[in-house]
């Protein structure tokens, strides 16, 4: 099968016009077929303060009510999602930006309120093995490069707010069928780090043994146990390694697996 | 060649919900293959007055300064083309949603600032011949149904914003390589009036020859000569037909070319 890159890239990037410039000039330059997922970043809750949209949290995560979902899909699937593409397209990089309803690629249904009556509004949880990989295969088959925004759909009519991450690890099992899937995944450290406060301290390699012993040794700093759980669920799925850490590295060395930290 | 309808709707109907839901299920039933071309309608500016984005006029054309762009790049591109088409999935009709940035089916030429200094901002003219039918009639073929916003991009990042009628046209023209294309032109009238405040004086076929009787008996109402004018010019250029007039008549009726007004 042939190498896939699906990339995720999140607010780090998003919200900061010149690592975005030079994100996006990296991965137009990755010589092999690609995916790109992007987070929505703070711009949402910018212009949403402006707009006179509170932002609710619960337990961390923003609850989307009605005019909370209409500011994310003109956010994420507007502004964020156009702007990357037309970069993209100067970039000699013929992009095609989607959300989840567009070609129905990511059905999803809408998170049921919890036992303890918390209501997250209009978010979306992915159902495992519905993302549409044909069309998307046909895309890249084309040499479009999707560009796909945090947004699903209930195939009901209503699009969803869902996790960034959590739609690009669907996408990347989802293409394991057709291709050798390398899910690369982008924030703000060097990649998981031994010593939070140390960014030369990169686990290079975390396998499933690795990761018990780390666990075991309470060396993982907050935040990044969903992301390894994630990862391990998507190899799980068949997607072939999951590379995380910092987009320059990455993307400047995306052959070299010994930057950023690898998971098998 | 096999019959495609290419369907143009405008804000009469993209900024009343209850018209645009009864336009969509309309639709998503007509048996044939097809392509939807939305206008912006007002909600741009009224979600722009909230920003605090002023609406600039010269000679009744929108100035498109950099704060508008990115306001009807979200608009357009992402609140009311992603509504569409989550509709349009709840129906049973695949679509997706596009600006003419992404698979560079559209690419446009910024408007030089006039002899008269006047400067339109980021509004982009299509170039004659350029729409890339082939990306879309790969999509037509899959039974995918291209929904498209009125937005461009000059190829070098900038994304532009292009009236929607003209987006429309070079869609219909272009697909007539592939197609039979039939464009259906929905606007606030009956269809071309011979007396503007009389509903039932649509003309039902308008020819070159009427056209001409027609301008010179001065009856034609402003604002539908560029309408007229376009039509002719999409069909030198390869459409079958044009059909002008109201969309619940237009989509109900869309094989009896009775209601409404047909140009050939």
């Amino acid at each position: 099968m042939q190498k896939l890159f699906v990339i995720k890239i999140g607010g780090n990037i998003v919200d900061n016009v010149n690592k975005l410039s030079a994100f996006l000039k990296d991965f137009a330059s990755v010589k092999a077929k690609k995916v790109l997922i992007h987070g929505g970043g703070k711009i949402a809750t910018k212009i949403g303060e402006t707009l006179g949209i509170q932002s609710n949290y619960i337990n961390g995560r923003r609850i989307t009510d009605a005019s909370t979902i209409d500011l994310v899909t003109m956010v994420y699937g507007g502004l964020i999602n156009k702007k990357i593409v037309a970069k993209l397209q100067s970039l000699q990089c013929n992009s095609i930006g989607l959300t989840g309803a567009d070609a129905d690629i990511i059905p999803a249904i809408k998170r049921p309120v919890t036992k303890e009556g918390i209501d997250f509004g209009f978010v979306g949880d992915i159902e495992a093995g519905k993302v549409s990989a044909d069309i998307l295969q046909m895309m890249i088959e084309k040499d479009l490069v999707p560009v796909v925004a945090p947004l699903t759909h209930d195939c009901k009519g209503q699009i969803l707010n869902t996790n960034a991450d959590t739609v690009a690890s669907s996408i990347a099992i989802a293409l394991s069928k057709y291709y050798d899937v390398r899910f690369v995944f982008c924030f703000e450290k060097k990649g998981v780090l031994e010593n939070v406060s140390d960014d030369n301290s990169v686990i290079n390699l975390i396998t499933k043994e690795k990761y018990r012993q780390l666990l075991l040794d309470n060396k993982l700093f907050d935040g990044i146990l969903p992301k390894i759980d994630n990862a391990f669920a998507a190899i799980g799925s068949g997607v072939k390694e999951v590379l995380i850490g910092d987009a320059d590295d990455l993307l400047q060395n995306v052959t070299d697996t010994t930057i950023g930290t690898l998971i098998k």
